[in-house]
């Protein structure tokens, strides 16, 4: 890229953002629009005359991902920029939708300067990223980088129970089209994906801008604990077998894990249940999950070894079984180191505050970090919230990352 | 007491206990004979039945406490020999009847044996001792022992919630009496109460007989922790403020405090409650109560001064707010200590294991023992279970024990 590099029209993004709230808008703020609801219907419609207003090639594939092409000078493998509009049952109005009509507006940005890039540039709209009313999450890019089945992934019943699956929606919605999901023939030159930090990290440190190195690997554990009832009064502390202590204990040891291995090990116990959770009886059973995360993988697989010990330990001194099942298990992803650099330089260019994270959320972009070039930026959550209609990131922190995104974007689009 | 002491006939208490469990049976074992429930209406008529075909004078007072006199030589204030119909919802045949029949038995063999006393003996039948359907509990015993006005135990509501009251449902069981609930004018000159231990000690000791040296001082305490919610994945460990984290470090921590304070002192977590109770989500609230028990007060109130102590220092290292409530504190029984010799020597004289030991469980003998000299007997308790239809004690154990009541209270009845 030479000569001067253009600047995103703020304003229409934000009116593009806003226009895109307003579908399935809860009334106390936030949005609602699951996977292939009625929302997302109207949300992807409204994408596609917004594509064809731009001139976009827009395509659909069988696992309802939209594609949206603008032609480069040549028919090299494509930049793709792509996102999410569907939400949470009660979410935020960013959390997907920036990355999406960010990229528009860097369609548009090109086309109003008459910029012709060497490279063609796709817009992309990955179908169910949310993974609350069809599992698994991430399914339209996780189809589309064949790491699942599509036959597997349009039986996906909906979570409800009623029985729908994806397969039906897309139908219903009419967003099940007849193109394979999977990338050109020639391959994609790079993918880059702008969204929200949903954490607090950029919010607390007041930094603009993360050039995010790659996303975490998770580990989640559910963990059954069976003791014996005992009265709390008459039994004494010897003699207990008490799967309310062995869980309190767990969870409480997962804080020492996260300083013994030290570094970006975080460790959560979210779910607690006692039974029968009476105050004078001690409990006979508890049920706890652990959730590991780590962006290096030889640091998680300490950590779940170093847990298991503690945990086979436990069972030994409390006299009770526990029962340990495996939820969810991701080896960390690493996202392309030059691509991390650009999007670091593109920052500093604009004299924006810059820092290098993990993602600890699951994004699109982990997905398609497993068939092309890959990395993402991250700009500011207020407070580090999201799925949740306080979700908040500031007019200039949109404008930031956009201009962050064009810049990038264009780089790689004239790369030989 | 000299000469020939006689022993009780045990296939009768056994045949009268048996009786008794019939009236509430539930189909699985087990017994459910809720306070001026139907059910406690019948028990208390075929107690009357048994009392009358004794010769014994039957009084009922007006919070429904049936006594039945055996007269003495002398008009000396009476010894009384007490326990409760009533049952939990779900619970044995032992709790509560063993102490009123083998008091039975206690009058039946003096009658056969033509043995008049010097004192007068009372065996009492006290109401809601379980306090399930009706609180408190012990209320018989409590409002007898000056401890809780009669006019409000009255009015109690049951807890269905249906609003119907404790004076209500005695008037309906025609168990309203007309004598006012309190110990005769010239006193009592001791209490003494046979009961299953509901605790393990006795069974894991294969021990048959506990003199119970007291009940514990108890103390409960529900804390509500205040944090603040976010994402397990993208929060670094030292920005969070997790209430789940900080329940289960109370939780870990009264375990360590049992074994700073040592001696008898107990303590259990039994309700344990995250919110959202979602697994990558860190707990932005938690709930749990603690239940401290110690035979000493002073060692108690140093249990609950480090708790406190510990759990200021917590709210203050993870910044959340932790309320604390106290739902219950009742100091320390400590009962009549030649009373409790007797029932040791008693026991060592039929040729019995015992040991000394403090009550776990609440029991009509702390209320007596405001207002009189008081101990109780213990047998075991299979596995240490109560408040269950699994509930069990052996036939020996129960003869062992109403033997022991005998002897300690024929002694009891010559003191001059």
């Amino acid at each position: 890229m030479t000569g001067h590099i253009p600047s995103i029209n703020n304003q229409r993004l934000l009116k593009r953002l806003d226009d895109m709230a307003s579908i399935g808008a809860l009334a106390n703020g936030g949005v609602s629009r699951l996977a292939l609801s009625d929302e997302d219907k109207a949300a992807r419609q409204l994408l596609i005359q917004w594509m064809e207003e731009l001139e976009l090639n827009v395509q659909i594939d069988a696992i309802g991902n939209i594609m949206g092409m603008r032609p480069g000078k040549k028919k090299l493998p494509p930049v793709m920029i792509g996102s999410h509009l569907d939400s949470v049952g009660s979410g935020g109005r960013f959390d997907g939708p920036l990355g999406v009509l960010a990229g528009l507006e860097t369609v548009q940005t090109l086309n109003e300067n008459n910029i012709r890039t060497l490279r063609p540039l796709i817009i992309a709209n990955f179908t169910n990223e949310e993974g609350v009313r069809f599992t698994p999450d991430m399914m339209g890019s996780l189809v589309y980088s064949d790491g699942y089945p599509l036959a597997r992934a349009l039986k996906a019943a909906a979570m409800d129970g009623r029985g729908i699956t994806v397969g039906q929606e897309l139908k219903r919605t009419g967003f099940s089209g007849d193109i394979t999901p999977q990338p050109p023939p020639n391959g994609i030159h790079a993918y880059i994906e702008l969204h929200i930090e949903q954490g607090p990290v950029l919010d607390a440190e007041k930094t603009t801008i993360a050039a995010v190195e790659g996303v975490q690997g998770i580990s989640w554990r559910e963990y059954n604990l069976e003791g014996a009832a005992n009265h709390a009064g008459t039994t004494p502390m010897n003699m207990r077998r008490d799967a309310g202590y062995a869980a309190a204990s767990i969870c409480h040891f997962v804080r020492t894990l996260t300083r013994k291995i030290g570094g970006k090990q975080v460790a959560t116990v979210g779910v607690m249940e006692f039974s029968p959770n009476l105050i004078n009886v001690v409990a006979h059973s508890a049920r706890l999950t652990v959730d590991l995360r780590n962006p290096d993988g030889e640091h998680l697989k300490k950590a779940e070894t170093e847990l298991d010990r503690f945990v086979r330990k436990l069972a030994e001194q409390e006299r009770i079984d526990i029962h340990t099942r495996t939820l969810a298990r991701f080896e960390p992803v690493v996202f392309n180191p030059s691509i991390v650099d650009l999007i670091e330089s593109s920052a500093r260019g604009l004299g924006l505050s810059v820092r290098r994270m993990y993602s600890g959320a699951g994004h699109d972009a982990q997905m398609m970090a497993r068939i092309c070039p890959t990395a993402m930026i991250f700009v500011p959550s207020k407070n580090g919230v999201s799925h949740s209609i306080h979700e908040f990131t500031e007019d200039h922190d949109i404008q930031a990352g956009a201009n962050v995104l064009l810049r990038t974007a264009l780089t790689l689009l004239e790369e030989k």
